[in-house]
C-alpha cells in the first residue's frame, strides 16, 4: 500500500478487517506500506500492521512477495505508480481521481487495459458505489424498479474551507489535486450518479468557483483541512483549485441532470446527496444518514404513496447480511470493506472490477468538458467518448 | 377580482379571512367577481361571497365602487387587464409570473411607476415570501447572522406531468402560459432566492427540457392537472412549454447559484426547497414542511453547531402572533392571507409595497436570459439590469 | 357562540370558512357571541363578524333564531350550557374535554342520548381526528391494512410551562380546568388513540406529576400561557393541576399502550405523537409535521419496506380535495373546518355526529381512572364501561 | 473470550480493532476463544483470528497467558465465568445484562468489588454509552447545560419478533435470558437514561406483555431471529418471556421517565430513542440515525430556538476524533471498539470502569422492580438501593 495518511489508514483498515466477515477465496496479508519519510512511514506500517516498510514506491513494486498495489496517495502520483505496478504484474486499487488529467487517465487505461489481457486487474476508489444504500438503489434501477430515469440531481456538500483562514492543503493545489471540489468530490457525485442511474453524461455546462484566492500556508493540518495561522501577518499562498462547482447534464439515456459541489456550504459536513426519478419511481440518498435509502413506488396504492424510509441493513439488502442484525448500522468505512471483498473477488475469479479504470477515465472526461465549459462561458460542451477498448 | 380557478379561490379565502386576524385600516368588501362565462362566475360568486359579477373585465374596472382589482387570471391576460386598471386608478395585486413576455412587464412597470406617482399601488403574488419561515430566513440575512451569502441553491420540485397521459392544460401552452415550469414554479425560486439573500442574479447558464411533447387534449382537469383521456387513439396536442429547468447564476453580491424547476420529480408534491449558505449561517426551507426553517450558527459553541429546527409558529415569527399558539401550524393560504394584509397596509400608508412590478419584471429579465442561454448552449447570458425608474 | 378566546377565534373562523369549500346542505349564519363582559364580547363579534351578542348563555339559548350552539369556555362551564342547550332543542358541538369530571359527563350524556331521540344532535370537539393525516390512519385500520393492533404510544408534548415563571392561567386551576396536562392535552391522545386504533382502552396505570407547584397570579396571558410577573416579590398562586401525566394501558382489542402528555418538554412546541402498531403495518404522526403521515406496510416487498412518507394533501386523501392542489399543505385550523362541516352534514342528515358525548364520557372515565390510579400508587385500575345508551 | 454468536463477534472486530485508533498503553492479543462446540469454536477462532481455542472455560480461565476475561454468552452462564475470572484474577468485560437474577448479580458485584481491592478491574458492556451522540449528551447534561433535568422518556423499539412464527431463540427462553425485551433492550434503556440524566431510577410501576406466547422451535435461526418453521404441524415451544415491556419511573433528582421496549414495534429495526428534557435545554437521540444529536438550547436567541440536529463526528466530540474527517459517520460497532479502549485504559491507569458491575447490580434491581410491579398489578415498587460497597 503507498500512502498512509486519511485513505491509506482507511484501506489499511479495510483489508484488515474484510477477511473476518466476508468469505474471501484468499489470505490477505498486509506485507508492506511505503511512503517517502522512514520515520512515518514505520510508525504508520506499525500501528496498521503491515510487516514492512518501503520509502521507495519502485522497491514496493519490485517484490516478489506482494500481488496487490493499493494506492492511496494525492492524485498527481496515481499516473506513475498504477501504470508501473501493473506492468509489473500487480493488480492494482487506485484512489480517485483517478489522474489529475485525461492524458493521464487515458495512459493508466491503456495500461490496465493490456493488463487485463494478462490477467493483472484494476480497479478505481469510487467507493461509494458500495454503501449498501447506494447499493439497493442501483439494484432498483436495474431492476426497472424506477422505470426510465429522467432527472439525476447530485449534491455533495461540505464546509471544511468555509472558514477563511483554513490551511492551504495539498488539495488546494492544482498541481497535485488536479482540481478542487469538482474532482475531490464532484468525481464522486459523477460517479455515483451514473453508476446508479445506468446512463452516461454526454454533455455538460459548467461553472467553477473560488471564494477564497488566498490561505495561510501554516498551521495545524488535520482531517481534510485543519487550523490555519490566523492574522494579517501570516504568510498566505495561492488556492489553485475550484472551491465549488455547479454543472448541468444530459445524459445518454435521455436524463438530465442537474450537480453541485462545495466545500462552503456552511452547516454541511459530508452531505452526500443523489435523487434520481424516473417514471415509476425515485430513490433519495443523503450520505448523513447513511443506512437510509428514500425510494417512492409509483405503483404503490394512491392513498399511500410515499418515500419509503428504508433502513438499509437487513439481510436482504446488499451486503448488510455480512455485518450485525437488522438496524445495527455501519459507518463510513464499511465501503471499503466491501470494496475490498469485491475487488479480492474479481481478482480470484478473474473477472473485470468496476469501477474500471475506463470508467474512471469517463469521469475524468466529465470533469474537463466541466472545466472546458466553465472556460467558455459555461457554453455546452460535449463529453468525448472513450474510444479505447474498455472492457 | 378577475378569475375564480385556483388562484381566485385562494385570494377569495385570504380576503374574506386577513380582517379577521389582522388589525387593518379599512374594511375589505368583496365587490365583484369577474369571468367570462356567466354561469360559472355567478356559481363562483355565490360561493365566495362576492357581491356581483361581471362577465367583463373591463366592466369590473370601470366601476366606482372598486378600489383593488385582484388579478388570478392566467399569464397572457396580465398585461391589459393591469395597465387598464392601473390606468383607471385602481390598486393592482396581479399573481406571478407578471406577464409572459418581458415587453409586457416593461409596460406594465411604467403603467405601474406612473400610477405610483398617483398614488395608486400595485404588487405582484410571489407569495411565498409571506411563509413565516421563509421572512423568518429574510430577517436573519438582514440583521447579518448569516454573515456574506456565498451561495443559494433552490429546488422546485413537483409530479403532476409525470404521468405522460396527464391532461394538456393551459399550463403547458406557451401562449396563455408564458412559459412551463420556468414561469410557474421557477419564477417563484428565482424571487424567494433573490429576496432572501438580498442579491441579484445578474447572470445565467440555463437549460430548458420537455420530457413528454403531446398529451391528451381531453380529460378531466382538477388540481394543477388532472387525468387525461388515454389510450392510442386519445387526441392529442403539443406541448410548447418547459418540463424542467436547470440554470445556475451569479448574484451581484458575489453569491453563486444553481435551480431547478420540474414537474417530473416522482414523489414530490410541492417541494419548494431553498438553502443558502453564508460566512457565518445558513438556512434551508422544504415547503413540504412549511412551518420548519432550519438555520445554521457558525457562532453556537462548537460541540453543539447544527441545525436548528425551528418552529415558526410563536409570537416572536414573522406573522404568527396574529395567529394560534405557538406549535398550530399554519398552510398554504395563510401567505395570501399575510400578502392581503400587507398589500392593504401599504395602500393605506401609501408605501410601495414589495414585491413590486418592478421587482418581477426583473424576475421575467432572469427567466428570459435562461430562455436565451438555453437556446444558446447554454452560454453564459447576462440579465439586463432595469433601467426604469422602479420605485 | 359561547366563548371567544383561543378556541372561540378558531370555531368562528372554521364556521365562516367551511361553506366556501364544502358543499353544505345549509347555510350557516354566525347570529350569536355570548360572554360575559359587555365590551369585550362587542369587540370580538364585531371582529369575528357575529351578528349580535348576548352576556348571558342562557339569553343565547333562549333564542329562536339559533339552531346550534357552539361551546368555547372553560371546561367547568360545559355541563350547565350542553344540558341547557339540548333541553332547549339546540345542537350543541362542546370542546373538550367534556367537562371535570365524570359525573357530569355522565348527565350531559344522559341529556344527549335524550335529545337525539328528539331529533337534537351533540358532539365533542376532539378535533384532531380530522386531521387528515390522522383520519388516513383511521382509514387504513379499518380496511385492515396494519392487521391486528398490538400497540400504541402516544405523547403530548407541549412547554409553554417549563418557565417556572409562566403566569397561572385558567389552564392551571383544576376547579376550571378539572385537570391539567391530562384533560387539556392527553384527552386529545386518549381519543385519538382508540378512535385510531378502534380499540377502547380498559384499564390503566397512571402517574401524574407538578413540577411546579406555585406560579405569578399576575402577568401578560397570551396563547396558552404567556408571560408571568417575575422576582421574589411577585404573588403566586397554587397550580393545582398535573404538569405531566403518564399511563400505560390495556386496550378491549388485546393492544397495549403508552401515554404522555407533558407540557414541561422542552423544545416540543405542539409534538402530539401517535404510533400504531399492527400485524401488518404501523403508523406514525407528529402534529409538528401535520401533513405527513408514515405508514410502514410489511407487505411491500421485503428490501424496500420502510415507514412511507405520506404527503397527505391529494385528491385521494381525506377532506384535502376541497382545498388546494397536492402538496399545498393545511394548517391546525382546517381540523376544525372538517369538524364544522361534519357536524353540519349529520345535523342536516339526522346521522349521530362522532365523538358523541358518550365517546367524551369514555375519555373521562379514562381519565378518572388515571387519576384514580395515580391516587393509588399507580394500581392497575379498570376504566368503567359506559352502560347507558350511547348511540 | 467467551462465546462467538453476534456478540462475540463483536466484540472481536473491537479488540482486533481498537488498537489501530487509540494509543493504548498495552497491546492486546486475541490470545484464546472459548466454545463449546470444538468444530464450531476453532472455525470462529481461526476467522476472528484468535491464537488458539478452548471447549471449555475453566481451562481458559485457568491459563496463565491470558489477563482478560471477555464474557459474550447468553445470560444465565455470566455468573460463574465472572466470578470465576475475578477470584482467578483476570479482569472481566461482561456483557449485559450482567446476570439473570438480582441474587446473581449481588454475587457479583461483591466479587467485583472484592477483585477491585486486589487490582483486578470488571465493566458491564452496556455500549450505547460510547455511542458518540449519547457520550455528548451524557457531556452537555454534565456540564448544565440542560439544566435540572424533569423528564425522559425512552424507547428501545424492533420488530424482528412480529412474525408469529419467528423461531423460540435462546432469546425467548426465560432460563436462559432472564427476561425477554426488558432484559434485552430494556435494560439499555434504562442504563442509558440513568447515565445521560445523572440520575438514578427509584420506583417504577411496570407491565409486562408477551403477545405469541408460542412458536415453532426449529427452523433457521440468523441474526436476532430468524425464519422459523411455518404450518399448523411445525413444533412449538412456550415464550417464557415478556414482547414488550411498558413503566413509568422517578428517579432520585426528582425526574420522572416513562419507559418502553418491544420487539413488536413493526417497522423499527433498532430504534433505540432517548429524549431528556431539562430546565435549560432537551436532548433527543434516535440510534436509527445514531450520529446525529438533537439538542435544544433554551438559552439561544428566542427567535432561532429549535433543536440542533448535531452531526457527532467532528473532532470537539466524543472518540470521534480518533477516526475519519468530521461526517465520515460512524456506525454501531464503534461504541463497542471505544469500550474497549475506555476498559483497556482503566486497567492500566487502575481506575475503575464504568459501568461497573454495581452500576448493572442497579439496572438489574430496577428490572426485578418493573418484574414485581408487573406481578401486582403495576404497583409502584420501590428499587432496593445498593447497600453494598459499588465504588
Amino acid at each position: 500500500m503507498v500512502g498512509y495518511a486519511f485513505m491509506g489508514r482507511m484501506h489499511s483498515q479495510a483489508w484488515r478487517t474484510v477477511g473476518k466477515f466476508f468469505d474471501l477465496p484468499a489470505n490477505i496479508e498486509l506485507r508492506a506500506l511505503a511512503g517517502r519519510s522512514r520515520g512515518a512511514v514505520e510508525a504508520a506500517a506499525q500501528r496498521m500492521e503491515f510487516a514492512s516498510t518501503e520509502t521507495d514506491w519502485q522497491a514496493l513494486i519490485a517484490r516478489d512477495d506482494i500481488d496487490i498495489i493499493d494506492i492511496c496517495v494525492p492524485g498527481h502520483l496515481h499516473h506513475d505508480i498504477a501504470i508501473a505496478a501493473l506492468e509489473a504484474g500487480k493488480h492494482v486499487l487506485c484512489e480517485k481521481p483517478l489522474a489529475t488529467t485525461v492524458a493521464e487517465a487515458l495512459e493508466m487505461t491503456a495500461a490496465a487495459v493490456h493488463a487485463r489481457t494478462l490477467g493483472v486487474l484494476s480497479m478505481c476508489g469510487f467507493t461509494y458505489r458500495r454503501t449498501p444504500a447506494l447499493s439497493l438503489a442501483k439494484r432498483l434501477v436495474d431492476e426497472g424498479r424506477l422505470g426510465t430515469i429522467r432527472q439525476v440531481r447530485a449534491q455533495y456538500l461540505q464546509d471544511w474551507l468555509s472558514d477563511e483562514d483554513a490551511p492551504l492543503t495539498w488539495r488546494l493545489d492544482k498541481t497535485k489535486a488536479g482540481s478542487g471540489s469538482l474532482g475531490d468530490i464532484g468525481a464522486h457525485s459523477i460517479d455515483m450518479a451514473e453508476w446508479v442511474s445506468g446512463q452516461r453524461i454526454i454533455g455538460v455546462s459548467g461553472m467553477l468557483e473560488t471564494f477564497v484566492s488566498r490561505r495561510p500556508i501554516t498551521g495545524e493540518f488535520s482531517g481534510l483541512g485543519g487550523v490555519g495561522a490566523t492574522g494579517s501577518d501570516a504568510p498566505r499562498g495561492p488556492v489553485t483549485v475550484d472551491d465549488a462547482a455547479l454543472f448541468t447534464t444530459r445524459l445518454d439515456g435521455g436524463a438530465i441532470g442537474v450537480f453541485e459541489a462545495s466545500r462552503f456550504a456552511l452547516g454541511h459536513k459530508n452531505a452526500v446527496r443523489l435523487e434520481v426519478n424516473g417514471t415509476l419511481g425515485s430513490i433519495a440518498f443523503d450520505f448523513e444518514d447513511n443506512n437510509t435509502l428514500h425510494y417512492y413506488d409509483a405503483t404503490d396504492a394512491e392513498d399511500v404513496q410515499g418515500y419509503h424510509k428504508i433502513n438499509v441493513t437487513g439481510p436482504v439488502h446488499p451486503y448488510t447480511g455480512n455485518w450485525w442484525p437488522v438496524g445495527h448500522g455501519l459507518g463510513y468505512e464499511h465501503a471499503f470493506i466491501h470494496q475490498a471483498a469485491d475487488f479480492i473477488g474479481a481478482i480470484t475469479t478473474n473477472v473485470q472490477p468496476e469501477p474500471s479504470f475506463g470508467d474512471a477515465l469517463h469521469v475524468q472526461r466529465v470533469m474537463q468538458a466541466i472545466q472546458d465549459s466553465s472556460d467558455h462561458q459555461s457554453t455546452w460542451t460535449n463529453v468525448s467518448a472513450n474510444q479505447e477498448q474498455e472492457n
